[in-house]
């Protein structure tokens, strides 16, 4: 099989030129290797027809005979820069337009090509490129399982040693240690602990400076990687005791995700969960207290399509996996959320995360 | 004291309306507060004269409240989508001419401020953005001391439970685990943890199908992270025993590594260094086995400016932290890699790293 098929095909599809991949999740996927991002352009173009030609650094040639790449490659040294590499592809594979991932290209890559191919029309093609990777294959949705049977587990450890008078920087070390422990190959993102006020910032930072008490709210919204795959996983619990108005909002949060999986199967789209899981919020007397979108689409990277929100008119197709992340959010108060990993089947879903979502006091 | 008043000063410096920054060091180190890069924009537009202007997510004001930024803030809901921040960014804000950093501003970003303002002239200046923080604080060297201390301390654990017979994925677990024992708040990098022959990758990835064996080299290069600092660490142990070639190469690349130490003070150039580092490893009998450069800035990130390689002519100033890590590679052999992160100062230069260089063999 020719594993740049379908990026041949984004190309004839868009009526461009070429794709161009750089270090990222479609790398990753097509080339069957991560190779890191940093100071040093690497690109793979894909041409409509023919070869794929790559500029890639010298040193990392003994990473590159790896991946079997069959077409051209123009490295280059530190000592010398990339310019003439670039010229070289330029020469070898002469393009007009180009198709790219614009959440993954950096634009001094762009300023690379754009030298090298003067007049080149650089599109952003983010949806298509990247959209190749929303249907979930068995080996991709074996390995959420796997990222996500290894955050449930650290999560279950972690919530079991919570204490009053903890902050949630040591939660967090006892968090991240526990996803190691049971195999996490990485973080899939820097994880929230938050509790009380904190909880009520959607992408806080955990604190040194604050002690959790009985009454907070604690909201832990994290996951593992592994095989090169996220988890990612938010559930809200109660130190001591939860206030009735903490065990209201928690009911009404846990109505809405419990919502987004009762309205999930093929056929529906990103629009009609949100409209589904937000209609649940926006009924209930916490309206006010919306900051987000339903969720997004899961793999390779945390962040991907789909985008669960109103107005994205996009069917999901079985084998999607997504978030279903409802919350509700009162800036100086306490925030609550609780998030699922999604598979989108021809007949409803089935959740990946097991984790209880009860109300659960802990400490 | 006027936190933007540098990034006013690269915008004069360079004869541009303002300079832009997006999510990354730069940002942390302007706001004060990390941000995180996902499929939102975010972005400052420092001006050259007057208030700064931003885009932000909606979901992160609360966040973004914690910052006291002292200008506009035009904010977006993903249901709308960010194209009206932009375009009110642009009627607020008006520009011909910015200044970008290109090794982490993203493709749809610079395309979204072309789109919000035609014509805008978007220059890379990631060297004169980025530039900024090559010369450290006091409390930047604190946490970067911090970070290393917490890595070695991870290294020594790490090395004494290694065993003939475990693959690089278990090392690199223990690894891992010893970093947030000891107190990391992340990874600078996905670690190396590379024996035998994959250790003549310079960026190779654990394996777990391969057992380590006597008389392996085992490399292993990783950091932890302290207080928004990296670390970055290489040594190379052998296990069970070193063969006399081992030996030999291992002598030659600790030499240039000394070399390195040696000629580092204020007013040599990043040429001058690689120079001297690379000349011992020429003079050698493995000048063939050459791949990298001496080293690289490092800081807030864990390769930043300067890059220390020949015909760069940067003149190093005291206060400037970075790697010295010559290596010599054998592809389908080993590779050896000593790499120690220097202070440059005004009479000499001072390494934060202080573990054991000797040869060891440990197993």
């Amino acid at each position: 099989m020719d594993r740049f098929a379908e990026y041949r095909g984004v190309a004839r599809q868009l009526g461009v030129d070429a794709v161009g991949l750089v270090p990222g999740p479609n790398f990753t996927r097509a080339l069957g290797q991560a190779f890191g991002t940093n100071e040093r352009p690497k690109l793979v173009i894909v041409p409509a027809e023919g070869d794929p030609a790559a500029v890639m650094p010298n040193l990392e040639l003994g990473s590159w005979e790896q991946v079997n790449f069959p077409g051209e490659t123009f490295d280059w040294m530190d000592q010398t820069g990339y310019d003439d590499a670039f010229v070289a592809l330029a020469r070898h594979l002469p393009l007009t337009s180009l198709a790219v991932e614009g959440q993954v290209m950096r634009v001094f890559v762009h300023h690379a090509l754009a030298a090298a191919y003067p007049g080149l029309r650089i599109m952003d093609a983010e949806r298509e490129i990247s959209g190749l990777r929303t249907v979930k294959t068995d080996a991709d949705i074996a390995a959420l399982e796997k990222a996500i049977r290894i955050s449930e587990a650290a999560l279950a450890d972690t919530v079991a040693q919570v204490r009053e008078g903890m902050t949630e920087k040591q939660v967090e070390s006892l968090l991240v240690r526990a996803l190691f422990t049971h195999g996490a190959d990485g973080l899939a993102f820097p994880p929230i602990v938050a509790a009380a006020d904190n909880s009520a910032r959607p992408h806080a930072h955990a604190r040194s400076d604050y002690q959790i008490q009985s009454g907070d709210a604690l909201l832990i919204d994290f996951g593992g990687t592994a095989d090169g795959f996220c988890a990612d996983i938010t559930r809200t619990f109660f130190v001591g005791h939860a206030t009735d108005e903490a065990q209201d909002v928690y009911a009404t949060v846990l109505a809405a995700n419990e919502k987004g999986h009762a309205v999930t199967k093929a056929g529906v789209t990103a629009h009609q969960i949100d409209d589904a899981v937000t209609g649940v919020l926006e009924a209930s007397s916490y309206a006010d207290r919306i900051r987000t979108k339903t969720g997004h689409g899961l793999g390779r990277e945390v962040h991907e399509a789909p985008y669960i929100m109103r107005g994205n008119s996009e069917v999901l197709e079985a084998g999607t996996v997504f978030t279903n992340e409802p919350g509700l959010y009162r800036l100086g108060g306490f925030g609550v959320r609780i998030e699922d990993d999604i598979l989108v089947m021809a007949t409803g879903c089935r959740s990946l995360t097991t984790f209880p979502k009860d109300l659960t006091v802990i400490g």
